[in-house]
């Protein structure tokens, strides 16, 4: 397959109803007249290596938000055994830290939104995988907004054994003898220093606009200083650029989720469609 | 003027483009035939009386974040000057408390969702009333997601001396001498219970979803067990309600604030001219 990770399973071009998917399809430059434009260009994920305090890239067992998914993905490098990359162990106790580069002022100053959710969906699905397993999800603010989130939380906690602990990690370090990563965090309860050895260290991490600089360069549209597509009228005309005729959706327009993402996509449709029809 | 707390000042038809305000419109029953529907009904506030610790009703100076909006507001019953109920006094110390209502299994379990946001505007804006003014907003989890929501938050903290306590206070209490309520919490950073007496203590209150339940009878659609519309395909038709051609948006959908409504209706449009045009 072309796109990195595919298994050629099929899967996929048998549930698109709109018969879309063409496994080899080459890529075109294709010149069209278009009325409007919509950018929905998604995001990237931030680098955290140099977030030297978690220790990633160093220490084995600490692997980034997307590492983890992937580890847990059927189509991923453990054709979705949930090992620990060290010595393939069963990770029985995981911990997830929350706003790795976002909420940062060193680095990303927002919010990426979807991370606390992200965390708690993952840490379902490690219990999932291995009933018993202990997560243990560091956070600054539990970013439960969005339809359902707060009972999802209360679920995860309830039922598969999901943990939250206010506080940012200042140090990930490691148990040479097992390789264990140590998380060291004050507990906000005591206001004690303490530590918390796990078998494998998930770091959620910031994210990034995708490819905005350039597509902003090329259509001379403003971005924010983050590389977000800048909205004038946030209000009355919340999927509108800097420039007639020019609309965003998704991550690309702020960092936001699916349902968020499809809903701004049908919005900016809308627009584009009032716009080709001679509106504005 | 025929609605509450309009001051006929004719601001808003002069603002409106499309010539859509008349003033001496009277209340009609139409019957229409349509191809689609679209809720858009908004929201209500959750009475917040029956949660008796914080004294609403009870201690003159506890005010809800509604009755503080219309404290600052031109049209409002003091004509925009910010003074508390008992004795017209300018508050210099104002305590917000989140989550009355809300994120509590016996009154809402949601998140209400935009009450983080709206208190730290109207700390805000009690600040340009009477710059000097110190807010504190006592919170549960910041919940400041949204494009530039987190900036916002810092320079509420940086410019506006609004300062935010992990803590959901457990009582209010009042000082018999001055009428001044007095915040009882824990604080976080050592433990400790603490007290805070302030001249205002303004509640902010949980939202609910507005007529969604007579609504839903006459149009034969499901609600979740809090009253939002139940959408039954959220990710790929977010706006969907459990009968066809029926769509929803803004807050009876979900809890959201006004860009994601804006951007929900021109999504929900955008659904309807597809079902409209044959499509599904």
């Amino acid at each position: 397959g072309q796109i990195e990770g595919c298994i050629e399973c099929h899967e996929c071009a048998k549930r698109c109803e709109a018969n879309a998917i063409a496994y080899t399809m080459q890529d075109e430059h294709i010149e069209i007249d278009a009325g409007a434009i919509i950018l929905a260009t998604g995001l990237d994920l931030y680098d955290v290596s140099p977030l030297t305090e978690y220790g990633y890239g160093k220490i084995k067992n600490v692997v980034t938000a997307i590492e983890f998914e992937r580890l847990t993905a059927a189509s991923g490098p453990t054709f979705g055994e949930l090992k620990r990359p060290s010595d393939g162990k069963i990770p029985h106790a995981i911990a997830f830290i929350q706003c790795v580069g976002s909420r940062d002022f060193k680095h990303k100053a927002y919010c990426s939104s979807v991370c606390c959710m992200h965390a708690t969906k993952e840490a379902i699905l490690a219990y999932e995988h291995h009933p018993g397993t202990k997560s243990t999800i560091f956070y600054m603010d539990l970013r439960a907004v969005g339809k359902r989130f707060q009972e999802y939380v209360t679920r995860a906690k309830e039922d598969y054994n999901v943990t939250y602990i206010r506080s940012r990690p200042g140090m990930v370090a490691v148990n040479p003898e097992n390789q264990n990563p140590i998380v060291w965090y004050e507990d906000t309860t005591t206001t004690e220093t303490k530590n918390m050895e796990v078998d494998l260290v998930v770091l959620c991490q910031a994210m990034t606009p995708r490819g905005s600089k350039e597509l902003a360069e090329i259509l001379d549209i403003k971005l924010n200083e983050y590389g977000f597509v800048e909205v004038p009228d946030k209000l009355s005309h919340p999927v509108d650029s800097t420039r007639p005729g020019i609309f965003a959706c998704g991550y690309v327009h702020s960092p936001r989720d699916i349902p968020d993402s499809v809903t701004q996509g049908s919005g900016a449709a809308a627009r584009a469609a009032e716009v080709i029809a001679g509106g504005n």
